[in-house]
């Protein structure tokens, strides 16, 4: 049976401002209503024979990756949560071991959540070709068939036929020059090395047990020493962090002896910059891509996003990038882009925040949005989603007005419970225990607006959690 | 004595999306901390001999004039509004009949509101150059001595001197092409005309009642019939509108025989586009003016402007105009502002309202700010001024919570009126008789969230008013 493993432990900036530490670039809709992650699950989903996809993930990004799962209605095969960053050669081998664990036969289809794929039909039958060789104990990367000399990828080079398209891997070839690109490209044997794989479970492990066994060993502790939370499998930290962090390029697939490549055409792009998403992106005829609520004249081969309840207007301007976020906007030229990490260097360096979380937060029991500010105040927006409570807590600083413009919620205030309906309001004095819950099946919305000397997010005093954070 | 006209009628939408029809030019702070209007207040004030000064502005702004003058402690000379915009000929003859009701000799200097003056020292000195005529029965204007051959402005051919340096006008003449441009500018006896003017009010208005007597008849029937309300005098709408519609330059100043021009060289400017403002602004060694939190990385010669919360960073791009707001961004080359208008065109066309108001609305009791919105709610964050009160009024639609954030608020609700204070809160039910009052020293901050089917601006009965609007 094939497994697909999501490999979502990225947390790259490069699509700043848009793309935060907490919300990176796979959890983000960028092209359409489906996250990046949710494409790939569904991509898989949709595979013959595929059981429930197994994702890999930061801690961090634990909720969110069920919460996506959920809203596509796309069943969990696990989610396992890394500890630590170690790269894809340990990340890999848990999935693999847990795979292993319900189907000593896995297959596993390893795809990073954050590439996007045009062509699904030519996608689909890419993995039949290498589940023939899965099956004959190859471990097969998809290779792209290269449509202009990139510099930005690794490539891999062709050897000997396996079968109709699919080839031994004669070697993998580091990012090129650009001469050595279009030499790649003209030669016709070389393709991108998209970072998908097949292979089956046991195979991957075998081979990493003989060529990087120090990764086999850490990953093999730590998935012996998870211990389930909720919903997710969480890897002993101690056991993982111990892993070298490889790639699994690095760590098996060029050191292997049964390393084969099936060569791909399927409008693959890894969207590695805000001008890779521009060229992938349906364009009108001047050559722009717009999101949102955008008013254009005379402007050309731009992309220009703008957010919610906020309007941008351009003129005379061209190749350019402009995206605009609740608390900031980046305006580039779109063929520098690359360079939004000087941006981000800058905003680390500077203490700042605007690269670790967006306004609006999601948390497990739904999201807040610091709304309003100013000394001593600050009103938020808060949804509950229906089923979820947020913590049994209290400030030591302030103190919160619910006003509940949506929904039923239910409120702990000391020792007293009650119901909270549309257009009603209650007080949540200072050093109070209290809890919201939603025990309807519509989301609660509520003001609230806190006031105190200190208004900071870590001003809380959690007493019980149902998702395990106090 | 010599009183300072300021036409302050001016509802350009040229620095939009700063620049909104109920927040012209002349009430931004655009270079420093205070408004173009409260600049050329402060300029006028400082001349010796300067009386109060007159005002004349829309209707719409006549709270923000009132505000402004306040907020620079300047005793207002009087507020006149203008019930339709008639260009400046019968706006100056409506002044003038208002500072003779006063001083029978009363000089006025006539100054635009919006318009930045660098040198005020080599400004002052033209005024004095220019009383010393206007006392001799001269009707006097600025003329700016060119640095550069601009197309965008009139010019003022001098002809003989009529002292040091002050000239008759030998003509006025329109816009030139940039050829000529550069042949008035070479021949140095050319000025622009800058829309400054002195003379006695005595003198203008005779030289008007003898070359527009349609329009001295209907600011003379306006202003006798105008009554006052509050701190405005409120020139009478029918014989206004019957005034045709012409500016001081054709109607009076081509025509007389009593043409003077002072010229002058004081770091003038009319701001009459983000790229006039870039170049009058003080720059970075990069050539970039930035205000408010901005980053910028590898960007040359152009104007970022942030607002409140929110940075803007820029990457590699040059010669841009960035302009970000509430609820609306501007990204333009420099060279383009000037077709802003034809962003504001399609707002118009398209039914919008960024062209008309800020999401933050000023009022004469205060201010109000939408800062979130959704189904069936809406939050302000409310500013009443200490000795402020909003009208006793109710709504029809909706409910509303307030939350006092700092100050002390006086309540009326019905039948009671009770203080509230910071972090307390009340309800104001549906059809309740309310009001809202400020009777401490401190200014109000309160949260207001609104329920309801229907949260229009228009959904309110106001049944007493301080500021004359029930």
């Amino acid at each position: 049976m094939l497994h697909p493993v999501i490999l979502s432990g990225g947390s790259g900036t490069r699509l700043w401002p848009l793309s935060r530490q907490n919300q990176p670039k796979q959890f983000l809709s960028l092209i359409g209503d489906h996250s990046l992650f949710q494409e790939t699950v569904l991509r898989a989903n949709a595979l013959p024979d595929a059981q429930p996809p197994i994702t890999v993930c930061a801690d961090d990004h634990r909720f969110m990756v069920g919460e996506q799962l959920q809203a596509i209605g796309v069943r969990s095969g696990g989610i396992l949560l890394e500890p630590v960053a170690r790269s894809t050669a340990p990340a890999i081998a848990a999935a693999a071991l847990h795979a292993l664990a319900g189907d000593p036969d896995a297959l596993l289809l390893v795809m990073p959540a954050d590439h996007l794929i045009e062509d699904e039909a030519a996608f689909r039958e890419a993995v039949s070709a290498a589940r023939r060789l899965g099956d004959e104990h190859w471990l097969v990367a998809f290779g792209i068939r290269p449509d202009y000399a990139e510099t930005g990828y690794g490539y891999i080079l062709r050897g000997a036929a396996l079968g109709e398209d699919s080839y031994r891997i004669e070697r993998f070839v580091e990012k090129p020059d650009l001469a050595t690109a279009q030499r790649y490209l003209d030669e016709g044997t070389y393709a991108w090395n998209s970072g998908m794989f097949l292979f089956r479970a046991r195979s991957y492990l075998d081979e990493l047990a003989q060529r990087a066994p120090a990764i086999h060993a850490a990953a093999r502790a730590a998935f012996d020493a998870a211990h389930a939370d909720l919903d997710f499998l969480r890897l002993d930290a101690d056991a993982f962090a111990a892993s070298p962090s490889d790639s699994i390029d690095y760590a098996v697939m060029e050191k292997t002896d049964r390393a084969a490549v099936v060569p791909v055409s399927c409008g693959w792009s890894d969207i590695g910059s805000w001008s890779s998403l521009w060229s992938v992106a349906q364009r009108d005829a001047d050559g722009n891509r717009h999101e949102g609520d955008v008013i254009s004249v005379d402007t050309r081969d731009s992309l220009v996003r703008a957010s919610d309840r906020r309007m941008i207007a351009t003129l005379g301007v061209e190749d350019l990038v402009i995206v605009d976020t609740a608390d900031a906007t980046l305006v580039a030229r779109k063929d520098r882009v690359q360079d939004v990490k000087i941006i981000v260097d800058q905003l680390k360096a500077a203490g700042r925040t605007e690269h670790l979380f967006h306004r609006k937060v999601y948390r497990p029991w739904g999201s807040y949005d610091s709304i309003g500010v100013g000394p001593r105040f600050q009103v938020k927006k808060i949804v509950v989603k229906p089923g979820a409570a947020l913590s049994l807590q209290k400030h030591e600083h302030r103190a919160e007005h619910w006003i509940v413009v949506s929904g039923v919620a239910e409120v702990t205030c000391d020792e007293r419970v009650f119901e909270l309906r549309e257009n009603e309001s209650t007080y949540i004095p200072r050093g109070s225990v209290h809890r919201l819950r939603n025990r309807g099946s519509e989301p609660v919305e509520l003001i609230e607006v806190q006031s105190g000397g200190y208004l900071g997010e870590d001003d809380i005093v959690r007493l019980e959690d149902v998702y395990g954070r106090s």
